[in-house]
């Protein structure tokens, strides 16, 4: 049996919804309609809106449950556990970021004010621990600690993300260690406690933790490729976003640390004070292309999808579970939004 | 043996810093330096300074951990947990309320910036749950279902009070439901904690509990009293700040729903556009006494003290540590600060 791809993304929703909106539903009712409009179920004034996320994280808890036994209760609380703690992440980057738009919409900052989009950031943040242990499942210890450790990432991939804009010097080693812990950590962890929910011993929830941070940092790349070159239309995001914050995503970085013409030309654009928009930013772009740093993206994208298929494969292990994780990561990475 | 209460704040914030410190110290440079700040071992450019805070939180996980038997590193760990957590709720809240002082000093955001105040402030909670877990220890998943209950109960407590700003229809029940989130929860939790890793069972476990809820509430009770009435040189907070922000204290919408003239009177200054400063702010603070509701806070606070005595003391329990139990609840609500 093979699942389509884009089936699996839509069936995990469906899936972990429902967990969600209980999660969620616990909340006070301003801080659940701040977090409910994030997630696109009701527009600002409460009315239902039929938007949905890309369900990416619940689908790799899912598919890596199901590529170890059966996925059950616990797998389903996993899911929704992961899923909140990205949009805790989410919430907070775009205040910090001072970032306006996402998945198509204001940002729930710009809808609701800093004071309830700050709080609702920390009210998921604590529902994703909470729907980890608030019933008794196995291996909850475990887990809480696994999540704990992904959320650690996300703080200090922000933290060197921030501390990234301000400075010159940012090495290309750093910014993929940015890189693994603001997105890698936590599809990492997404992998490791569907196994560990399904029952898998040590050795294979360490595998499937470090095939979900392989495909992690694939999934990043594709991001800040998207960023560049991609279609704002399709991507939901402003164009040119990334360049305008000045970020130091890994392909910038790596233009910039390339020792060319291109990359040093980009290094004058990156520091002038100048508004990085319009003209200036689609010659930034193209300069990191000039640098060879898309194909270096591209290249390095197969070759950290190559090392989570390692990953997966030891010990040869086959079967429909299998096939869904690896046909999840290709369209990942052949993804346009 | 009696435990001399101050000594008690005093040992325990010793016994609780070298995890603290070391939970901290696990960030990245940036945000260590932003926790570091905020808890008072530093100033702004890094060199020590010697404060510190007041340690009621971790003084109550191990005394309630020695009532009923013996503290060990699981205490020590949960003293630090609750600790954080309440660290992470001081760091948000100022960046909501828009507060510039604490502990006499400006607060985080004022010296390093929102985005890595919130970011702080994220990584104190998140780190608050990975100390409980990144151990084995016994009780680890309830540990952490009383650490998130409490952090919830956190979150709907700011929900509350930073809804209650924009409402002139606060009730009394509502505004001691917001005080049972805000504050009473992480009491609570913190002798809960304490009770749990000293190995107390289920039922001792909740009377703790209780104790430390009945107390919590009687030690806003007091903050709110010290904020209309203390002396901001000796509680560290600027003068009548509550007052200036129209926060909906207890003692304020006591007063605000009392039927009496001053509270009709305070009604008017609260709905009225002009700034709530200098003058007027002591008359507000003058209303609140003349509505009889500063009389009322100090019964409701006895009245709370009591109710906590008696979950201390059901079943007769005695001993050097419930008498250091009954000292600092007395020393809290006897603060000047």
């Amino acid at each position: 049996m093979t699942i389509a791809v884009p089936t699996v993304l839509t069936t995990s929703r469906k899936q972990v919804e429902p967990a969600l909106r209980a999660a969620v539903g616990e909340l006070d009712d301003h801080t659940r309609r701040v977090c409910e409009y994030h997630f696109g179920w009701v527009h600002a004034d409460g009315t239902p809106d039929g938007r949905t996320g890309k369900a990416l994280r619940p689908a790799l808890v899912f598919l890596a449950a199901r590529a170890i036994a059966e996925d059950g209760p616990g797998t389903v609380r996993a899911a929704a556990a992961v899923e909140l703690v990205h949009n805790f992440s989410l919430l907070h980057d775009d205040l910090m970021d001072d970032d306006t738009s996402r998945r198509h919409r204001p940002t729930a900052w710009t809808v609701f004010g800093r004071p309830a989009a700050l709080l609702a950031g920390d009210a998921l943040l604590a529902l994703g621990t909470n729907v980890l242990v608030d019933e008794p499942i196995a291996h909850t210890a475990e887990s809480v600690r696994i999540l704990s450790s992904a959320t650690g990432g996300l703080i200090v991939g922000q933290a060197a993300d921030l501390g990234f804009e301000w400075r010159h010097d940012v090495g290309l080693a750093e910014c993929l260690r940015m890189v693994e812990g603001k997105t890698a950590a936590l599809l990492g962890c997404a992998c490791a406690l569907g196994a560990l929910t399904a029952g898998g011993d040590a050795a294979t929830v360490s595998r499937l933790h470090a095939f979900g941070r392989e495909l992690g940092m694939a999934f990043q790349l594709v991001d800040d490729v998207l960023g560049l070159w991609g279609d704002p239309a399709t991507t939901g995001k402003p164009v040119l976003s990334d360049l305008r914050a000045r970020k130091k995503t890994a392909p910038v970085v790596h233009a910039l640390t390339s020792g060319t013409a291109a990359g040093e030309r980009l290094r004058g654009l990156y520091q002038d004070p100048e508004p990085l928009i319009g003209s200036r930013a689609e010659l930034a772009a193209d300069l990191v292309r000039q640098a060879g740093s898309r194909d270096w993206a591209e290249t390095e994208c197969e070759r950290r999808l190559t090392a989570a298929y390692a990953h997966l494969h030891t010990g040869g292990r086959t079967g429909p579970a299998v096939d869904a994780l690896t046909e999840l990561a290709e369209f990942i990475v052949r993804r346009q939004w």
